[in-house]
């Protein structure tokens, strides 16, 4: 494509004006929002008169005054509408990896004949210690059994109790189907919960129409909430009575300022929630969650869509010779809203073309990986980080020493 | 006394100079830090620059160039000190309550055969919530055993795999003896479980000296870290290797970033920990620490004392004719850095002494409840306190309608 080609798809960009939303640094490209999202400008005001008028003027009666106390659902029912699910089924709170293990301990409560927590190779590691954490200590004979991505559906078999899989392939961005796993593990009685990290705010999620029993995700990624920014967690609204909270805790009470000696669950996703809200985390990622306002999430699912493409197809003109391989799903609708490559020297690469002023992300043995927030990422800029990729490719600026200078990078 | 004698006790305060490090509303007497901490300054600016320049200019690379990934035990290093742990023991992470689950799951792995956790009705009640859940998902007839607080010591028996209390109860101040019940819980073959959540930051805790196999405790009131600010837990160190942490997550694992299928525990307090780390939270908490540097927590821990023996006497001299009675410990080295009576129409007294300028608790049924948080409580905010509740009191101030207009506290 022709630069003038690139300008006329920023020109027709229904999301362009809210990149002016982002305080993004200059002389940058930013394609690693799928890992930590950009700061929205909302959050920055909203985070001092937290710190400097809620807390400080206000002191304890901020729980009250300043609503504090409702954040998690308040928070929640915002994302709730990003991930398809309805008002009171979300709570933010806790890590995604905490909210995985309320999750699942609940889930292998519902199901207590089956041994089996079902998983795949491509899931976020965490996801696997988890399962593997709560199987050692219910010391029930639990296993997790984990499957590469292609054979999940074939392994629903009727030992398995809890299907535990992410939508989104952290390496690959290949994308499950979340309605289908969902039906496959409900035809054979099992239960399904879903990692959104890499989904929320990236593409249309809908959780009440794929039945999902259960969803976490991230608030740092797609919905910049900064960084280690309180996760999610939805409970299907048919499962509250059904659950007992093995994570029990005063905020998951049905009446917390009783101060009763013995636990009584909250009659809704409360009752997933378990300790003190943290409210600066929590009061950011409100305030980041405003860029979504009015925004349509087949808009943004149509744009990352096209920003891949046009990714695949520029690197793919400009960088074959170099050895470069995509190990992404070539069609838009298989993926999630990133594109990775196969990439000899691949860290030493990543490395050079971060100094170079394009940020993605290394992930072993060799994938460059590359993320497409569509708030923020604009077409010149996905256009702009192939020619750069291809000169450090041409000019082997990751064998240079000014390149090789960073030590790590996450 | 006097006015000239609580001058001349401020005047002597070698505390008096910490008090300009915090930032507090004027016309306002704060005796609540035992609940949420009052601002120091020093947050304000972290948390700004945390925002503006860590994420929003760093972006990714913040977790690198600004080390947030070491912030759970830089900030944990920092905590240790205040309680008595090595470096290197403790780590900043989760709720309060979270932590407690991971230890209680912990300790009770080394304990087997042994059915009993035991705890208080004293306690905070979600530390029992936690105990109940935990029985409850494990499934194996653990189950809570809860005694009056001067019944603990008896109540160890060789049927408790652990014991679980609060130093500090959160109602009345009555201090347990840290060491003398974990010897005595280690003598009946327990593990003993410290929740430090209203000790921190009052006065010497010693947990290395005391012996205690495990602590959590809270970030947010004598530590100053702002509404919902991560907890801590200290794991003794001759126990890192005998325990596989059942909250298992990459944090904790040995080696996070190779994204191995397999949890491996890291060989520290990081296996306590699991998922990405708070780190909004995390830095304002870090900030928050800074007051306690040079700190002798022996010379907070008097000032403590005696805030709360002025405390008491002004009362019982100015409000003994109104029926309080003082249901905190009289002597000071039995109680944390609180002081309760039970007050008829408690609630509509401290509804006017907030009214009124005093910022002090409600504990159902009748308890009103003031904290002393050394580093910015002075003797003149003590006896002033003194007076304006004796003109509650006196003047049947909370009878009044216009005191009655606030609906609740926290």
């Amino acid at each position: 494509l022709t630069d003038a080609d690139i300008a006329a798809l920023d020109a027709a960009d229904p999301l362009a004006d809210k990149r002016a939303l982002f305080d993004l640094p200059g002389g940058l490209i930013y394609l690693d929002g799928n890992s930590l999202g950009a700061l929205p400008h909302a959050v920055k005001a909203r985070v001092s008169d937290v710190v400097a008028r809620e807390w400080g003027e206000g002191l304890i009666r901020g729980w009250n005054d300043s609503a504090w106390i409702d954040l998690p659902f308040k928070v929640g029912d915002r994302i709730a509408r990003l991930v398809g699910a309805p008002a009171g089924s979300v709570a933010a709170c806790d890590s995604t990896s905490l909210n995985l293990m309320k999750a699942l301990t609940a889930a292998l409560a519902l199901r207590p004949e089956r041994p089996v927590i079902l998983s795949d190779t491509g899931n976020f590691p965490t996801d696997l210690y988890v399962a593997q954490g709560v199987a050692a200590m219910l010391g029930r004979g639990h296993a997790l059994r984990t499957v590469a991505p292609q054979d999940v559906a074939g392994a629903i078999g009727d030992d398995v109790a809890v299907l535990v899989v992410t939508e989104v392939d952290y390496r690959t961005g290949r994308r499950h189907d979340l309605a289908a796993l969902t039906a496959r593990a409900h035809d054979a009685g099992a239960l399904a919960i879903w990692d959104l990290a890499h989904s929320a705010g990236a593409f249309p999620v809908d959780v009440s129409a794929g039945r999902a029993d259960f969803a976490v995700g991230c608030g740092y990624k797609y919905l910049n909430g900064g960084p280690g920014a309180p996760a999610f967690i939805y409970l299907r609204p048919d499962h509250v009575g059904a659950i007992a909270p093995a994570h029990a805790g005063w905020m998951g009470h049905a009446a917390p300022f009783d101060f009763s000696l013995g636990y009584q669950p909250a009659n809704s996703v409360a009752r997933m929630t378990v300790g003190t809200p943290p409210v600066l985390g929590l009061s950011a990622l409100d305030a980041a969650l405003d860029v979504w306002d009015g925004v349509d999430l087949e808009v943004v699912a149509r744009k990352s869509a096209a920003l891949g493409d046009l990714f695949i197809a520029e690197v793919e003109a400009r960088c074959g010779a170099f050895g470069l391989q995509l190990a992404s799903p070539r069609e838009a609708s298989a993926r999630g809203s990133q594109v990775s490559f196969r990439c000899p020297e691949g860290y030493a690469v990543m490395q050079a073309l971060i100094a170079a002023g394009v940020i993605g992300d290394f992930r072993a043995p060799d994938l460059i990986r590359f993320g497409f927030a569509p708030l923020y990422v604009r077409f010149r800029d996905v256009a702009a980080a192939a020619r750069t990729l291809e000169r450090v490719l041409r000019e082997k600026l990751w064998d240079r020493p000014e390149y090789r200078l960073r030590a790590k990078v996450t």
